[in-house]
């Protein structure tokens, strides 16, 4: 069998996204021992970097050996015992998500709804709190991969702990790509993925838990039902104790370093101004060329993730077939009521910049051609271009 | 702060073992999406190699992504229901960790225990499983990386399997080093690393299950309990469906792609022969130096790694740390009742050559020396030649 040698890929859809260079260049980097004093050096620089950009002080700060999802679990599995009652915010896929790893680990669910491509509004909480107050935590999705919506959360983390529940968020698109801040929110445990703005390839799960967090783990009356996922044991290891739990994934900690050393080093503000900047182009470039996108309120668009609709009569698997083969460049489909409807646009990390935005409206405007749609020529450019002067 | 440069080290412990360069090029080969038709591509000859060096033709044959220890998890969440009744095997620290994550699945834990350093008996399994008949599975550790320990599965296989019950093996530290063959003993399920005999930098778990066990998954009652892990899920991920269900750590399958590919192309009989070779080699070095292994049968002694006891007299944290900083050499230190007692040497994958036998004698004579014990100079190198010559 031959060496392997994938083709070249521009990716940009809802992740993984390009990994930065310099993370490729970390990920080959020859091993050291999971308990070798120099790697347990790197895992504290890891846990210092992390909450930088997670914008926190939270001492459990740390990356969970598998990819967002296991984030996700990691965070249900510890916090909640079986016929605990949650609340869960669903309006995309990956609040349903939430839903089944909760109700997996025996919580009892109850969700509060918004329609896909629209935020959970906080009075929708704030009734299903009153009518359930002894529910012990609030799940919702920060940045919804599914739609490209961008979850407000002050109101929200006030409206949780008037009723003395934890708030848990899902970060996995926002983390690295626009503000999180943990601690000024009062979020009082979040999951991540590397994958997405963090310019690292998928593999981690950075979570971080505020002390409220750790304090309803300390008084669980169960075993946590997941070993692997067990956060004391884990804890344990990235602590001072450094106890042996499991053996732990030294080159993708390697890569998590570097990545957020670079997000470090280039500033918080400047990595999310960037992504702010590039975003709205791509948005008023997707709009100049006659699309319609996913999330009506500007207010409420991610920009890191942009849906937008397929237009009438466009095949869009086949699009996007044509985007990969033609010019190596991905964009992600629509997910759950979004499929063959929608694509989905990152502009991720290392990959927010001004020439993808061209490349990729200059790409799609020649995938729409080719099926006959009638395009006003180089609209997108012009429009994404003339976004940027006014921002 | 600086770019990640980590000292460079010889790991001879219990795993991370080094990656092979191969390996650690396809690491930072660029990222492609997990729903690309070129990745599919390369799950597919993954699963291809997979099976080839696990011995066994069983469609679902895939990698967890997670640590071997998520590998572990991963066939006790889905094979086992609440109150099942389980057999474990415990004759060092893995069989305890077996212990633990069943319970936690629910299942009520019947042991069957050997010393440390010794073997399960056959006639013990026999003897509770006639005690027990309604036993679901049988756990056991193949190649227990605690004390070095190689099981012999064919006899326990057959006893198991009159009484009906599914085979379960942890062979994490045997896959790639020595036979597993899944198919011929009949094991039901297993799970392995990826950091051990492959080459591979730790992250990954690979698993075999055959039809008897999908069955039983198929024939569930209960949802599974770990929404991350559960395999009815995954294998439509890694199957002809492709249906998205975590984003895939695209460079960990990159690598185990690559790992897998050195095997099978040096030939899976000479791979094991090149571990005997050089394990046995090592093996009669230690003893040359006056050290007794841990396993005293030597029939039931790995290759891979090999369990020595630390002699009367010898500070065994200052031993290793003295290998470490003059040397850049990792030995692992004992686990459980071995803690202080006893180092753990590995000849793993790559590793396992004989420039690496001969230079872990070496230092570990100088390392003996330094603490002042006496030692017949250079017996254990001129030893290991001599075993070399007779294998």
């Amino acid at each position: 069998m031959n060496q392997l040698n994938p083709p070249s890929r521009l990716l940009m859809g809802p992740g993984p996204s390009n990994a930065a260079p310099e993370v490729l260049r970390a990920m080959s980097t020859p091993l050291l021992g999971h308990l070798d004093p120099a790697f347990l050096h790197i895992m504290n620089e890891t846990m210092d970097l992390l909450r930088t950009v997670y914008q926190t002080d939270n001492k459990v700060t740390l990356a969970m050996s598998g990819t967002g999802s296991a984030g996700m679990e990691t965070l249900f599995v510890n916090l909640v015992e079986p016929d605990d009652k949650v609340i869960i915010c669903v309006n995309g896929l990956f609040g349903h998500r939430m839903v089944d790893v909760a109700s997996r680990c025996g919580a009892e669910v109850i969700e509060v709804h918004a329609p896909w491509g629209e935020i959970i509004q906080p009075e929708d909480v704030k009734r299903t709190l009153s009518k359930h107050p002894e529910v012990k935590l609030v799940g919702i999705v920060h940045a919804e991969t599914s739609t490209g919506v961008k979850q407000p959360l002050d109101e929200i983390s006030t409206i949780v702990h008037e009723h003395d529940a934890l708030l848990v968020a899902d970060m996995v698109t926002s983390l690295g790509g626009s503000p999180t801040e943990i601690d000024k929110i009062g979020v009082d445990a979040a999951y991540s993925g590397t994958q997405k703005c963090l310019s690292i390839p998928p593999g981690l799960a950075p979570v971080t838990l505020n002390d409220r967090a750790v304090e309803v783990i300390s008084n669980r009356k169960t075993k946590v039902q997941s070993w692997y996922l067990d956060l004391s044991m884990i804890q344990n290891y990235w602590s001072d104790e450094r106890f042996y739990h499991h053996t732990a994934p030294i080159s993708m900690i390697y890569a998590l370093r570097e990545g957020l050393r670079l997000i470090v080093d280039e500033g918080l503000e400047n990595v999310y101004a960037r992504h702010e900047r590039y975003g709205r182009a791509l948005q008023a470039g997707l709009e100049a060329l006659g699309l319609e996108l996913v999330v009506k309120n500007a207010q409420h668009r991610l920009c890191q993730l942009t849906s937008v609709k397929v237009p009438e009569g466009f095949d869009e698997a086949n699009g996007r077939k044509y985007l990969l083969d033609e010019y190596g460049l991905e964009f992600g489909g629509g997910l759950g009521e979004l499929k063959g409807k929608a694509w989905r646009i990152g502009l991720m990390g290392y990959n927010a910049n001004w020439r993808n935005v061209t490349f990729a409206l200059a790409a799609l405007e020649n995938s729409l051609r080719t099926q006959g749609l009638e395009v006003n020529q180089g609209a997108g450019i012009a429009a994404a271009q003339s976004a940027l002067q006014n921002l």
